[in-house]
């Protein structure tokens, strides 16, 4: 039955939560996960669970089996060594948990295939959707669910927004959760699923692609398993919401250090993308594509249109912006000759009224959204490329934040671009709090911009 | 004669300066120049020069025109508007300046081509070296020479060091050297010469190349004027040190801004990257990898081989940097049976004697080190990359700094890979700050690595 998907709603938003392995000492994952939940500040029940422990655990009434706890589970989150994780399992689903997170590792990444089918079929059993095992499970801003076992400080917790990331690898997910931390835009999901021995990359996909919260989808994998679900999945959630993909073992050499890894089959390189392609899944190249596609699909109107305006301050990095257009498959917009003449009008004589637009080294603010106000409404824009080069005299906070502000009115895609130290970048984040994508360089801006539009394109059937 | 190139010397390490447009008034260039040299603590002379000053500016004694100082000048640097830049610099070619920049804009970029040529002949009348006009002129951490005019604030001044940066678009100029000083290396000389109606890139590039404190020439450009002699010197030049090179105007699109920016005359894009890679040069496509290639250039040592062997903490990121590799033109390394056995003893069961070798997440400072000491002394390992994802219990300033002091003792380049946040952005620093380019997503990392062995072919007459 191939829409006999996993509800992931009680992993996510649990009630109530046993976490089992969770210990006093701090060296143990059990103790990682369960200080997680208590300085993310979790509202509902949190029961800790140690076998050799009969009192409290970090202040909370412990039990040394989840059949003590004799009240309703929604999630259990298991940390117990791999040889244990079976009986607890077992333990749960008599105990009638309604899913499971095993960051235990100890299976089919060390060759324990045998242990791994048990595990499953323990989970299929009890029909409790299981994450992993050898997984960092999931955190979730909104409900302030946190099995991360790594020390808080090491990792930038990502505010609340709308933005999915799913990973197999528990190192690709963390560092990728931490990158997205450090920038402006929020995190709806995250979860790293590890040996997926229940719920694979299809019940991620699915679930995903029907949450409300989840605007866009971000994922690294390194296999799939049941291709045709996930196609027949991916064709129903990319008419809906985008999917940007990374996939690890594209070459030969990454395909036999992926399997050694999570024992994934990974295909070839040229099959994979095409099939992602074919179903409109937009292509993360590198890590750093994850971010710069998600937070441009995640702030930005879609846009069917290839020309784009530059607005820019120095006509060098105008020159750069330029060629990244055409290197990525978009084009140059052509001004109406009604624009051209509104321009000339409200510009001074040192700025030379053609694309890319070189407001020059003294633009202010109000040059800026001058300008915008014609090419924003000029028919021949689809998308606006604004660079600010903030070493220039006139820019400063206030001609970030009139930037964003004017822009977010205008019903097409307009994204930043300013390349700078530490003054920049505060000036970049700034604006990317108040919603508008900044790049770093030329071709990270047109290729992001070119991501949005090549998925747009798709949702709206043009080739 | 070919080799009748102007020398910069003393422009660069002038023993004194006469700044000509000097001004009390903050919101004159000429004061911006002037508190520059003042803040940089510039040992040598300063002469403020201003036609309508007779007292003193900003606590010096000032000068109504070069002619009335009596005392030899080094370097005059120009702020005054463009009609009065002839008659100044005829001031100061009879003062008997040794070398002069024109910041003032308004000359061929304007279409002022005439005034341009006039400046132009005056340069070489007095046999006086003369960078731009239209340009922000130079920067030299070492003689704290500094005739940027723009807010300190907003740029981050780098530190000294080895790489010499040169671009023809000040406003390129300044983003990367923002950039540069927000990364971990140091800087030798910054020339931004705008409209090269003088001094012009066979000069820069000539002066650069001998240039003993320029360990690495970084290059932006828009057009060549003197296809031949840049030839010429490229070829001896990239003998001796790296030179990479950004070139903008190299779609079509892009050209014809280019040539309305600086009026270059951009050549097509196939045709400069042949002749550009024939003789040496290493490409940058995208600013960003003008920072990635600098730095691996400024530390690292050459290498011919291309056979990469990969340390990580994380299995994923193992994957993707194998897969980097191979898009980038390299090889993963095959261990001798020694190594295989070496490391067998030392690691813990947990890590799988292969590459890309996992060292598992609980790797701390002696596992690397034990790894990296043997992989060190393989002889069929050229190159490594030392993957630390900083989200690990084991990862920490400790381990940061054992990696970077071991690796250079190696006589081979190790380069680091870490993916995350602001923790993780701190301890790249570190290491950077040390020596050891640290870079944050796999395809910038096998990149940086691809260039640095595509040039050290080059050098060793390696196709």
């Amino acid at each position: 039955m191939k829409n006999d998907y996993k509800s992931l709603s009680h992993i996510m938003m649990p009630k109530s939560v046993a976490i089992i392995g969770a210990s006093d000492k701090p060296d143990k994952v059990g103790h990682v996960i369960l200080q997680n939940y208590i300085d993310a500040g979790y509202s509902g029940k949190i029961y800790p669970v140690n076998v050799k422990n009969e009192g409290t655990i970090m202040g909370l009434k412990a039990y040394a089996s989840v059949l003590e706890i004799k009240r309703p589970i929604d999630l259990g989150v298991i940390a117990v060594p791999a040889m244990a994780v079976p009986q607890v399992m077992e333990e749960c689903g008599r105990a009638g948990a309604k899913g499971l997170i095993v960051v235990s590792g100890g299976f089919s990444e060390v060759g324990n295939t045998q242990l791994q089918d048990q595990l499953a079929s323990i989970a299929k059993k009890y029909s409790m959707p299981t994450i992993g095992p050898n997984c960092l499970g999931v955190m979730d801003p909104r409900s302030r669910i946190d099995t991360m076992f790594l020390p808080t400080y090491k990792i930038d917790r990502p505010k609340i927004g709308g933005v999915s990331f799913a990973a197999q690898s528990g190192a690709v997910g963390s560092a990728v959760l931490d990158m997205i931390g450090s920038e402006g835009f929020g995190l709806a999901r995250f979860i790293s699923y590890g040996n997926a021995a229940d719920v694979d990359e299809v019940d991620i996909l699915n679930y995903l692609g029907n949450d409300k919260d989840t605007k866009v989808i971000v994922y690294y994998m390194e296999g799939v398993k049941r291709g045709r679900e996930f196609i027949d999945v991916a064709k129903r959630v990319t008419k809906v919401k985008p999917v940007v993909i990374s996939k690890g073992g594209v070459t030969e050499a990454g395909a036999g250090a992926a399997h050694s890894h999570t024992a994934s089959l990974a295909g070839s390189s040229q099959a994979y993308e095409a099939v992602f392609r074919q179903f409109g899944f937009t292509i993360a190249r590198d890590l750093k594509d994850l971010i710069n596609y998600a937070k441009i699909f995640d702030t930005q109107p879609l846009a069917t249109g290839k020309r784009v305006a530059i607005l820019t301050n120095g006509g060098g990095i105008g020159v750069l912006a330029t060629d990244a257009l055409y290197n990525n498959g978009l084009e140059m917009a052509k001004l109406t000759k009604e624009s051209e003449d509104s321009l000339r009008k409200m510009m001074p004589d040192t700025v030379n009224i053609r694309m890319p637009l070189d407001l020059v080294g003294d633009a202010d603010d109000k040059r800026y959204i001058d300008a915008l106000s014609v090419v924003g409404d000029d028919p021949n824009v689809d998308a606006i490329i604004t660079i600010v080069l903030f070493q220039t005299p006139g820019a400063d906070s206030r001609l970030a934040s009139s930037i964003v502000s004017f822009a977010s009115k205008l019903n097409k895609p307009v994204i930043g671009l300013s390349v700078g130290g530490s003054y920049t970048h505060s000036h970049k984040m700034m604006m990317e709090n108040e919603g508008m994508p900044v790049y770093e360089s030329p071709d990270d801006a047109a290729g992001s911009l070119a991501a949005l539009i090549n998925y747009s394109r798709y949702r709206k059937g043009i080739a």
